[in-house]
């Protein structure tokens, strides 16, 4: 089952097109992230202990439908690929059943600033 | 003479309506917030390391036209009243010569989290 | 009772600081004000219609404590003053029951872009 | 010889962390690109008498430095791929010669809504 994380538009995210502006899907998808790091068991309190720091790589969106204001954003978080060092999530932005915004985020795992695989009990977590 | 910030308005800072969200001139004023601190003598580098922490307390705003799309803006900053704990700096928003919002912020001077009278050498460059 | 609004922090609101940035509380009110009116009896499609168009003429906003990636911040607002032309309205944000910021945003009624009176019977929903 | 856009980077556009915030390179690559589109001789004055409507289909980002407060970052954007339909456009995000991310977007040629092939002149100045 997926995170979620879902939010009503803001006005302040639509522009004078009347739709929501095309960098605000990537600040959603960074607050769904949150809740998904959660959903694998793991929390930033034990990253941090751990000093695993995993480092935003690369992003991608494919947008397929507008979001406006009153609609309200659903975000559906989900692991899409594992790696020795990175993992990729998935985030699919919708309104009810409605698609607006695909993104995809790889992170790396750096310790002390360097890429590094991950521990086998977080990778673990990570593709269960 | 007041410190200047100018920019051109940015797309993403336009609504629905076609002019900049209320929001943004805030963000402004605190862009032009720098060049004014600089313009009475004082760096970040020098304020932390005297351990003078400048907490914002309050602000207003008063618009009296918008900016929109393909405008610069330029902010002129000001000081206005300096305290005994606090100064107060005034940031006039305009698009050529039409004022569109005056922002006063008020910091009060804070050292190890509480309220503390400016050092003398500090309110002596306020209000020069 | 009043209107409320209510989110968590987000990320991409705090700054290097570790605090939300002082132009997002503007953001939240603005969120607020949407139930506020609503709550007056006051939607925007009848204000639409018959051609009033509230104007944001000034804001002011005072800081009391900081908010936090990781906190709810929650927003009450209510109806401070009405005027013949304006209505102020006062939107607490907090934390718990710990006050952040209170905003203070004054709107003019205004139609064709010229400031009027409000009508009686919008007058009378919003002092009611 | 790219378009060019350039900007301080903001104190809002930091997170906690000490760094620009994801989503806010997005944000620079929009702005870049008016001046991408003006350096092919396309107005959107022009686009919009010829009902022309490029639309942003998608986008990727990847980043390899951050950037910080304190910096100015230059954005240099060139044409990467014209297609039938759509073009893609590069955006290079640096603080001076070190890169910290490369932003490609993609943009449809749409009319009344529906995807259409751009026009012979257009094709031919977004490819020259």
């Amino acid at each position: 089952m997926p995170a979620q994380w879902s939010s009503p538009v803001r006005y302040v995210e639509c522009d004078q097109q009347g739709v929501v502006f095309n960098a605000h899907y990537l600040t959603w998808a960074d607050e769904a992230s949150n809740g998904w790091w959660a959903s694998a068991g793991l929390s930033w309190a034990e990253l941090t202990e751990r000093r695993i720091d995993p480092l935003v790589k690369a992003s991608t969106l494919e947008w397929s439908a507008p979001a406006r204001w009153g609609d309200t954003v659903t975000v559906d978080a989900e692991t899409e690929r594992v790696g020795r060092t990175s993992v990729t999530a998935r985030f699919t932005v919708r309104v009810g059943e409605q698609v607006c915004c695909v993104v995809r985020t790889t992170y790396v795992c750096s310790s002390d600033g360097r890429p590094t695989p991950w521990p086998d009990d977080v990778r673990a977590r990570l593709t269960s």
